[in-house]
C-alpha cells in the first residue's frame, strides 16, 4: 500500500520531471499553500515559475481535538504552480493522479465549478474542485488576481488535499488510520498535536495577547512597506493572518472587527504585491520573462463546391453547470447574427453544449456568397459630358477613379435627374473565408457571468477554450483566434483509449460523438438522468422527487457529457437524523439525488451521476464512503447537540461576539425577544400567538450554539426547530424558531405563522437599527451584515402577513431603537429615519425587480411603510390601467397640487365667508361630503377614486370658473385653503404627481 | 550536474529506504532542524523514531544581504534522527554521501570533534563536524540531553549543511551560483529574500515591538505548561527563540538580558520536555518502545598451551584528538593493574591509540595461572582434640567444614601456639577466563573528560565503542561487555575495499595494520606529519614553525590513522591581510599548518593533513577552496573595516548593549579611559606613557565595531592594533589597544607595556565593580561575564608590572567605583570590599594552582592587595624554608600574638613608668630601636626578619622573666601595651599565625 509519504514523494517526482522546482513549506503558519510566498508572490509579475511543494496548512477553527475523522487543524496540502498556464494543466494533473496510483478509468473524476477567493490577500481565481467519486480531493484554480493585482501571465494552481486522497486510496475512514510511513500511522505521529493544538486554538489561546500580536505584526508590516521590503512585510502579514485565525477560532472576532482586520490585511497584501512587482522589475526579473503564446494564423482554404454542413466545435475545460446552457445560447445568437450579416446562404443552425464543448452545426452552407452588382453614381450626366457629348474633366475624373473609359459610363436616373454611373460586379467570397471570419468572432464573443484569463493574450471566458474544430463538409476550415487555430480533431473523455480523435466530416457529428460516449444534446442527457435515476430508485423500492429536485437535475445534466447514474446506499440508522440535514448534505455538498419512498420520506439511498464509463462498484463505494463520512460528521454533531437542552445551548451565545458595540449574540437574541414583544403590543397580538412569541423569543437563536449549525450554517433555524421539538417545546414555538430566520435568501419563503413573522421582523429591525446606529451601514458592494437582505425580509414579511398590515416600517424600527437604547447602545436621532429610508429604497427596488412599472412603483413609494397597502394600491393601479375615473381623479388632484405647489403653504380650510362663488361653494360642499363618505381615516386609493366623481367635477368646475389668485388676500386665502382641503383628502394614498404619466397614458395624450 | 533539489530528493530517497519517516520543515522559524519538534521532542522518551526532513534554518545574525558567498540568514539543513542509535550510523551517513555523488575514495572525509549544545533548550550532545576536504558539511551528534532531560535511548542526529555541500559538489564559490533546479540558480530564487530579510533582521526590525513579542510568547508558553499542553507551549518557546535571535541580530540584547532570556527559555524548554514525556506515557507511547540491545555473553574458550601474545583492540568511533593519548594511558594503567591483581604470568604490555582504536599487546602471556596452596587455620590443637587425642566437637566441626576427616587435619604453629589446619591446593585459572574478565573491566573502565552514551545500556565513554578484538596467539578470546562481544575482525579505513578484515593472530598486529594503511604508533604518526609537512613546505620554498605549531601537530597526529599531508596554496594577495587573521583561520578553523619563509613571514601555502589514501588533487582543491572562502570573508571584512577610521568605528559601540544598568559598550569604553587616567595619577605615570594611555583610552575597544571582530571575536584587540597602526596611530598606542585585552585566557601573557597594563587593569576593575554593583556577580558555575578571569587578569598584571607595584587592588576598584558613580551607576558601600575579597580569593586559588604550599599561600594572603609584594614574600619564604632566624621570629611573634589574642585589645604603648623590670625595659628599648631601624613604613618581611635578632631575644627573655598578667592593673596594662607595640611591628608583613606550621617545621618539632 502506498503510504502518505510515498504519495508525497510520487507527486514530487512527477512534478519535478515536468519542470517544477521544489520549494519548502513556509516557516510561518499559513492557512493554505497559496499563502506561501512561493505562490502568492511568484504568481505576480512576468517571470515564469513552476513550483511544487508540500504545505502543512493550519486552520485553527478546523481543530477537532483529533476526534473528527476528516477534520484537522493542520492538514497537508500539496501545491503546484504552473506559470504560465502550460495549455494542458488538466491533463498534467490527471497524470499526477495516475502517478499516485489512481485508476482513472475505474473512478469518476470530475472538475466541478469552484471559485476561489482569499479576501485577506485580495486574491481570487476561477476553477474547480476535483472530485474523485464525489470526494473533493483537489482545488484547481486559474489565478486571476493576487494582492489586488491582475495577473499576467496567468498561473495554474493545483492544491491536493493529501489526507483525503490518502484516506480514499487506502480505504480508511479516519485520518488517524492513514498509513503515514511504513509501520507508522498518521495518528501515532500526529494525534497528540491535533489534540493539543485544537485545545490551544479553540479553548486556551489568550485573547488579549493575540489581539496585541495582531496589532504588532500589522504595524511592523506597514512600516516595512515604507522601507520597501516586501518580503519581511509579507511575513508580518502572514503572522497577522494566523493570529486573526486563532482569535476567530476562539470566537473572539466580531463582524465589525473582522471587517476592520480584513481591510488592514488586504491593504497590506496589496502593498506587498505592488512593491514585490516593483522590486522584481528593479532586479530586472532574475527568472526572465515568461514566453507569450504565438498568435495563430488562418490559412486560405478552398471549400467544397457543393452546399455542405458546417461543424464548429469550441472545446473547453469544464464549464460551470450554469454556464452550459448560456454558452449554447450565446453561440447560437452570435453565429446567427454574424451569418446574417454575410451573404452566405445556409440552412438551419443547430447548437449544443456540454461542460466541455459548444457545438454549432449549420446545414446546407453554400460554397460561396453569390456575386452582387453594385452601381456607383457619379456626377450629373449634364456635368460629366459637355454639350458635345465629350467627357468633361468631372466625367473623366469619375471614370478614372473607377478605372473605366469615360465612353463606357452608364447612366442612371434619380428623381428625374440623369447621372453617370459605373456598374461593377462584387464577387461573393468563398465560404471558408466567410466562415473563418464569422467563427472567429463567435469565439471572441464568448462571455460568461464571470470571466477569466488563461494562456491566451486576448480571450477571456468562464473557463479556457482549448481547441477549435471546424469542418465544412469534409473540408477542414481554418479559424484563427488569438493563439488558437482550428483543427480537425476533437477531444472525448480524457480516460478514453484515444482521448483525441480525428473528425472526418461535419455530417453526423452528434452520432459520431455519441459513439465516443458523449451526448451533445442536453435534453437527451436530462432524460437519461431522469430515466436512470427513476430506474435505480425503483430498484431500491423508491423514487426521486423530480419536481423538488428539478434544479439539481438540471445542474447534474450539465456536469456530465454522458450521465452514468449510480445507486448508492447509506446506513438505515442515518435516517434518524433530520431529513433537512440529510438532503442538505446530499444536494448541496454532493449533488446526489435523494431516494424517497412513495410517501416522500427518505429511503437510505441516493443516486449519484457519474460522467461516462467507470467501474460502478468503485464509484459507488467511493461516493458511499464520502457520504458516510459526511453523515457521520452530522450524526456526531446531532447527538452531541441533543444532549444539550436548548436553554443550555443558548448560554454559549454569550461568548459569540456579534458586532462592535452591539455585544454578543446573546445580547442580540435578547433584543429580538424584547422587540418582538413590543411589536406584539403594537399589533395587539392574540393571546395564543403572544405566548408563542414569548417562548420562541426566550429561545431565539439558540441553535447558533449547536455544533451542527456551526458546521452547516444554512441549517440555522432548521436545527432550532428540530432541537426544540425534541426538547418538548410546543410545535408552534419550534416552527417560529425556524421562521424567524426566514427569508434566508431571495427565493426563501417568509414566515408563514404570525409569531414567526413577528420574530423575523424583530430580528431584522434590530439588525438594521443596530448597525445604522453604530455606523456600519452598507457602502458600495460591501454589505457584510446583509442589511439589504434584511430590509427585503422586512418588507416581504410585512406584505405577506395581513395581520401585521397595520405595522409600519418606522414603527418596527422605533421599537428596535428603544430596546437598543435599553441595552445602552447609543441610537442617534435620525437613525430610525435613515434606516426607514433605506428599507423603502430596497422595497422600491424590489418592486421594480418584480416587474413593476417605474411610474407606478414611484407612485406607491409613500405607502412602502405599510407594504400590504402599497401592494394593494399597486394591484389597483394595474387593474385600473387606463381607467378613466382614475385618470380624471389623478388629473384633478395633480391640478390642485400644481397650483398649491407654486404658492406658499396654507392650512386646509373651508372659509365660507369668502367662498361665495357657486363653483367655490360647490367644491366646498363636495369636499365636506366626500370627506364624510370616506371617513376620518383608513380609506385607500380605490375608496377615494370610487368616491371621486363629484369631487372631480367640482374641481374642474372650480378651475373653469374661478381665478384662484384673486387680488383680494382673504379671497385668495380662502380659495387656497379650500384647495388644500381637497389635496389633503388625497394625501398618503399615492404619490399623485408620480402617477402622472400613467394617468395621462390612460387619457391617450 | 546534480541540482540542490536533486540532492534533497536523493537524501530523502536514501533515508526513506533506510526506514526513516519524512517530516516537514516546521511552520515557525527555527534556528536549526534540531528545534523542529520532530527532533527535540521526539528524542525524548522510550519511543523509537527514525525521521528525515529538510529544514530551512533561520539565523538572523548570519544575514549578509546576500553578499557574503557563504553566509545566509536562511540556510537549508537536512536533518536525520535515528533513534535508537542503529549501531552503524557513521557507515549509514557515508552511504548517504555516496548517494549524493561524493566519491568517498577520492575525498578526505573526517569526523572532527565537535560537541553541540543548545542552551536555550537545555540540550546537548557529543559528536563531530564532518569534513569533506576541510569543509564542514555535516554536524553529527549523539544526543545526550534535551530539555534538560537525559535521553534513553540515545538518538543519532545528522544535520547536513546543504548549501555548503552543493557548493562543493558543483564547484561554485558563491551560494547564489548553486544550481537549485534545472535552469534556476539559487540566487535567482532566493537572493531577494536574502537581501530583504537581512535588512529586516540587521537594520529594520522594531526593537520595542519584538521585546513585547518575546514577553507575550513567553507568558503564553508558561500558561500552556500550566494547562499541560506541551505542543503549543513548545511553539511559543520557538517563537520566543526566534524573536530573541532577531533582537540579538539588532544588537539589542545586553549580556544581562541574554542571561535572563536564556533562563526563561531554558525553563520553558525543560517544562515542555518533562510534560511531553508525561503526556506520551499517558498516551501509552503510541509509537511503541524502542528495543534494547541484547546483552553479550562470554563463551568458555580453551587457550593455547604455550605462552602467547595477547592482542586486545577496542574499536571506536573517532575520538577527539585530545582523548587519543588519554585513552591509551587509561587502558595501559587499567590493564596493568588488573593483570597484576591476577596470578597470570605475562611479559611486556604495549599500548597504542589512534582516533579509532586503542590497542594493547601483552607478550608472553602464560596459558594459565599457577596453582597455589592455601592453609586454613582452625581452632587451637588443644581445643580441637581432647586430651585423648580424640577430636572434640570443635575439631569435628572444622574438619567437616573443609570436607576432610578430622584425623587428617594438619597442625600449624603461630606465636608458639599450635593450631589445627587444612591445606588445600587452589588451581590457577586458564588464561582465557582470566583475560575475559580483565579485558571486560578494561572496557568498562574507559572514561574521558566528557562521556556520552550510545546504544549500549551500560557503557559510557568519549565516543561509542563499536567492536572488540581479542586474540591470545591465534586463539580468539571471548570478552563480553554489556551488549558488546569480542570477535576476530578489525575495521580499517571505511573507504577500503574491505573495510572489515579478519585478524588471524595476535602476533605482528602493528605491521598487519600498517599494511592496511593504519599507523598505530602515535610517535610514528607524528614523525610522519612533521616529515611530510617539512618536505611539502620545502617544496614550496618554506618551512613550518614546529615549535609554534607543536600543539597543532599533536592535534593533527591524533586526527588521523595515517597522515597524508597535502600542500595547498592560496592567493598571494591574501598575504596583505594581517598574519594573525590568516593563522587564526588556518589553525583554529582548519587545522592547517601555515607555511613560512625562513624569516618567519607567511608564504601563501599551507599543509593540510588528510587521513589515509585519497586523491591529492581533489583534496587539495577542496581544502584550497575552503580556505579561499574563509580568506575571502576575512578580506571582505578587513577591507570594509579599513575604510572606517577608528574613531568612526568606535561610534558603533553606542549601539552595542553591554550589561543591564551599565549602558552600552561605548559607556564602558569611556569608563575604562577614565579609570586608566585615575590609575595613571595614582602611580604617577611618566609623561610619555601617560600620553599613550590617554590616546589608547580614547580608542578603547573600537575594534568591537569592526566586522572582522564581529566574525572572529578572538581577534578583538589584535585587530585594534592592526587598524590603529594603519590609521597612523603611534605604535605604542596600537600595542596598548591589544594589550588592554590581555590576558585573554589562562595561557595568554599579560600586557608587556605599562600603558597596556594600565588599560588592562582599568578594563577589569570596571568590569568587576560594575557587575558587583549591579548584582551580577558569579554564582556556582555561572560566570557569564568572566569575572573570575578578570580577577586573575588583575593580579597577574599587577604582579608582572613592578612599576605598578604600589597600586593595590582596592585602589583600582575604588577608582572604578568613582567613575561608575560619575556615570550614574549606583555603587553601594561595601561593593568595593566585596569585589576586592573576590579578587584576593581568586589570587589565593591561583597561587595554589601554581603549586604554592597551602600554609605559605595563606600566610601571604594579606599581601594580595599588592601581588608584587605577595610574590616577593612568597619567594622569601621559599628561599628561607627551614631558616632558623625566620622560625625564631615567627615563633616569638606568634607567642606575642597568642597572649594578646586572649585578652582585651589595648593600644600599643611603652609606659616606662610601669615597665621597671629589666626584661621589660630591654624589650621596650629593643622595640623602639627596631622600629627606628625599619623606618616608619615600607619594610618587608625580609627586612623585619633581618632586623629581628635582638627583638626575638628580648621577647623570649620577657616571657621567661615576666608574668604578663600581673594582678596590678597598671602593670598589666603596660605589659600588654608593650607586647602590642611588638605585634604592631610585624603587622601587614605576613599572616604570622598562618606561618605557624612552616616555621614549626623548621624547628623540627
Amino acid at each position: 500500500m502506498r503510504t502518505l509519504q510515498d504519495a508525497l514523494l510520487a507527486l514530487t517526482s512527477y512534478w519535478t520531471e515536468r519542470g517544477c522546482m521544489i520549494a519548502q513549506p513556509f516557516n510561518t503558519e499559513v492557512g493554505a499553500g497559496t499563502l506561501n510566498p512561493a505562490t502568492i508572490l511568484r504568481v505576480l509579475g512576468p517571470e515564469p515559475w513552476h513550483v511544487a511543494y508540500v504545505e502543512p496548512s493550519v486552520r485553527p477553527d478546523d481543530g477537532r481535538y483529533g476526534e473528527n475523522p476528516n477534520r484537522l487543524q493542520t492538514h497537508t496540502q500539496y501545491q503546484v504552480i504552473l506559470k504560465p498556464d502550460p495549455g494542458n494543466p488538466q491533463e498534467l494533473y490527471l497524470g499526477s493522479l495516475e502517478a499516485l496510483g489512481v485508476d482513472l478509468k475505474a473512478h469518476d473524476i470530475r472538475f466541478v465549478e469552484d471559485n476561489w477567493a482569499n479576501p485577506a490577500t485580495g486574491s481570487w481565481g476561477l476553477g474547480w474542485e476535483v472530485w474523485l467519486d464525489g470526494l473533493e480531493i483537489t482545488q484547481f484554480t486559474y489565478f486571476q488576481q493576487a494582492g489586488g493585482l491582475t495577473l499576467n501571465p496567468i498561473s495554474v494552481e493545483i492544491t491536493y488535499g493529501i489526507e483525503r486522497i490518502l484516506m480514499a486510496l487506502q480505504g480508511v475512514s479516519h485520518f488517524k488510520d492513514i498509513a503515514y510511513a511504513p509501520g507508522i500511522s498518521y495518528g501515532e505521529v500526529f494525534a497528540q498535536a491535533e489534540y493539543e493544538m485544537s485545545r490551544y486554538y479553540l479553548d486556551d489561546a489568550d485573547i488579549e495577547s493575540n489581539r496585541a500580536l495582531f496589532e504588532s505584526y500589522a504595524t511592523e508590516g506597514e512600516r516595512l512597506i515604507e522601507l520597501r521590503l516586501p518580503v519581511p512585510a509579507y511575513t508580518c502579514m502572514l503572522k497577522c493572518s494566523h493570529v486573526f485565525n486563532v482569535l476567530d477560532a476562539r470566537g473572539a472576532v466580531s463582524t465589525t472587527e473582522r471587517a476592520r482586520a480584513f481591510g488592514r490585511m488586504r491593504k497590506l497584501a496589496r502593498d506587498v504585491a505592488q512593491l514585490w512587482v516593483e522590486r522584481r522589475a528593479e532586479l530586472e526579473h532574475p527568472l526572465g520573462l515568461a514566453p507569450s503564446p504565438e498568435p495563430a494564423v488562418a490559412r486560405q482554404v478552398s471549400g467544397p463546391s457543393e452546399p455542405a454542413t458546417l461543424l464548429f466545435e469550441i472545446g473547453l475545460e469544464e464549464l460551470p453547470a450554469g454556464e452550459v446552457p448560456k454558452a449554447r445560447a450565446r453561440v447560437r445568437e452570435e453565429l446567427t447574427t454574424r451569418l446574417a450579416a454575410t451573404k452566405l446562404p445556409h440552412g438551419e443552425i443547430t447548437t449544443y453544449s456540454t461542460p466541455r464543448r459548444v457545438v454549432a452545426i449549420v446545414s446546407e452552407v453554400a460554397p460561396r456568397e453569390p456575386d452582387t452588382e453594385q452601381t456607383n453614381r457619379g456626377p450629373k450626366a449634364a456635368v460629366a459630358f459637355d454639350a458635345d457629348g465629350k467627357p468633361t474633366k468631372a466625367g473623366e475624373g469619375f471614370a478614372r477613379k473607377h478605372g473605366v473609359d469615360p465612353s463606357t459610363l452608364d447612366r442612371v436616373t434619380a428623381d428625374g435627374v440623369e447621372y453617370v454611373a459605373v456598374r461593377t460586379t462584387v464577387e461573393g467570397r468563398e465560404a471558408p473565408a466567410v466562415l473563418s471570419e464569422v467563427l472567429g468572432h463567435v469565439v471572441r464573443a464568448l462571455r460568461a457571468d464571470r470571466n477569466m484569463r488563461w494562456n491566451d493574450s486576448e480571450l477571456a471566458y468562464s473557463r479556457p477554450v482549448r481547441w477549435l474544430l471546424a469542418l465544412l463538409g469534409d473540408v477542414p476550415l481554418s479559424v484563427a483566434v488569438s493563439s488558437l487555430g482550428s483543427g480537425t480533431t476533437t477531444r472525448v473523455h480524457r480516460t478514453a483509449d484515444e482521448p483525441v480523435v480525428s473528425v472526418a466530416s461535419a455530417d453526423g457529428y452528434p452520432e459520431f460523438l455519441a459513439a465516443q460516449g458523449i451526448e451533445l444534446d442536453a435534453s437527451v442527457r436530462k432524460e437519461a438522468v431522469v430515466a436512470q435515476a427513476i430506474e435505480l430508485a425503483a430498484s431500491a423500492g423508491g423514487t426521486v422527487d423530480l419536481v423538488g429536485e428539478a434544479a439539481l437535475v438540471d445542474e447534474v445534466t450539465n456536469l456530465v457529457e454522458r450521465p452514468n447514474a449510480v445507486l448508492g446506499s447509506y446506513e438505515q440508522s442515518y435516517l434518524d437524523l433530520p431529513g433537512d440535514v440529510l438532503t442538505t448534505v446530499m444536494r448541496k455538498h454532493q449533488r446526489y439525488l435523494p431516494v424517497r419512498a412513495s410517501d416522500g420520506s427518505l429511503l437510505p439511498h441516493f443516486v449519484a451521476v457519474a460522467n461516462g464509463d467507470c467501474d460502478h462498484d468503485v464509484v459507488r463505494a467511493g461516493n458511499e464512503s464520502v457520504l458516510r463520512a459526511r453523515f457521520a460528521d452530522a450524526e456526531f454533531f446531532f447527538n452531541h447537540d441533543l444532549a444539550v437542552p436548548p436553554a443550555t445551548m443558548k448560554e454559549k451565545l454569550a461568548s459569540l461576539a456579534f458586532a462592535d458595540g452591539l455585544g454578543s449574540v446573546a445580547d442580540r437574541a435578547l433584543r429580538i425577544a424584547r422587540i418582538a414583544e413590543a411589536l406584539s403590543d403594537r399589533v395587539d397580538l392574540a393571546a395564543g400567538d403572544r405566548k408563542v412569541v414569548t417562548r420562541a423569543g426566550e429561545l431565539a437563536k439558540f441553535d447558533l450554539g449547536s455544533q451542527m449549525v456551526v458546521e452547516m450554517t444554512s441549517l440555522a433555524g432548521t436545527m432550532a426547530t428540530e432541537y426544540a421539538r425534541r426538547a418538548g417545546e410546543p410545535e408552534e414555538v419550534a416552527v417560529a424558531l425556524r421562521e424567524m430566520e426566514q427569508p434566508r435568501s431571495t427565493d426563501d419563503p417568509v414566515a408563514a405563522t404570525v409569531p414567526g413573522a413577528v420574530l423575523a421582523l424583530a430580528d431584522r429591525f434590530d439588525l438594521l437599527v443596530g448597525l445604522f446606529a453604530t455606523g456600519a451601514k452598507p457602502t458600495g458592494s460591501s454589505d457584510p451584515y446583509g442589511l439589504r437582505r434584511a430590509a427585503l425580509g422586512v418588507v416581504k414579511t410585512l406584505r405577506e402577513q395581513p395581520p401585521l398590515g397595520e405595522l409600519t416600517v418606522t414603527d418596527g424600527l422605533t421599537a428596535a431603537a428603544a430596546v437598543l437604547r435599553e441595552q445602552g447602545v447609543e441610537v442617534a436621532d435620525g437613525v430610525v429615519a435613515e434606516a426607514a429610508d433605506f428599507v423603502l429604497g430596497r422595497y422600491t427596488q424590489l418592486l421594480l425587480d418584480e416587474g413593476g412599472e417605474h411610474g407606478k412603483v414611484t407612485a406607491v413609494r409613500p405607502l412602502g411603510e405599510r407594504p400590504v397597502l402599497a401592494e394593494q394600491t399597486l394591484r389597483y393601479l394595474d387593474e385600473h390601467e387606463g381607467d378613466a375615473v382614475l385618470a380624471a381623479a389623478a388629473e384633478a388632484m395633480q391640478r390642485v397640487r400644481r397650483i398649491l405647489a407654486s404658492t406658499d403653504a396654507v392650512e386646509p380650510s373651508i372659509d365660507r365667508e369668502y367662498l361665495s362663488e357657486p363653483a367655490e361653494s360647490a367644491l366646498a360642499e363636495t369636499v365636506t361630503e366626500t370627506r364624510k363618505r370616506l371617513g376620518e381615516n383608513g380609506y385607500t386609493l380605490a375608496d377615494f377614486v370610487g368616491a371621486s366623481g363629484a369631487l372631480v367635477d367640482a374641481i374642474n368646475r372650480f378651475f373653469d370658473d374661478i381665478m384662484v389668485m384673486d387680488s383680494r388676500p382673504q379671497v385668495r386665502a380662502a380659495r387656497l385653503g379650500l384647495l388644500t382641503s381637497v389635496r389633503t383628502l388625497g394625501d398618503g394614498l399615492i404619490d399623485w404627481d408620480a402617477l402622472g404619466s400613467t394617468a395621462k397614458g390612460a387619457k391617450g395624450e
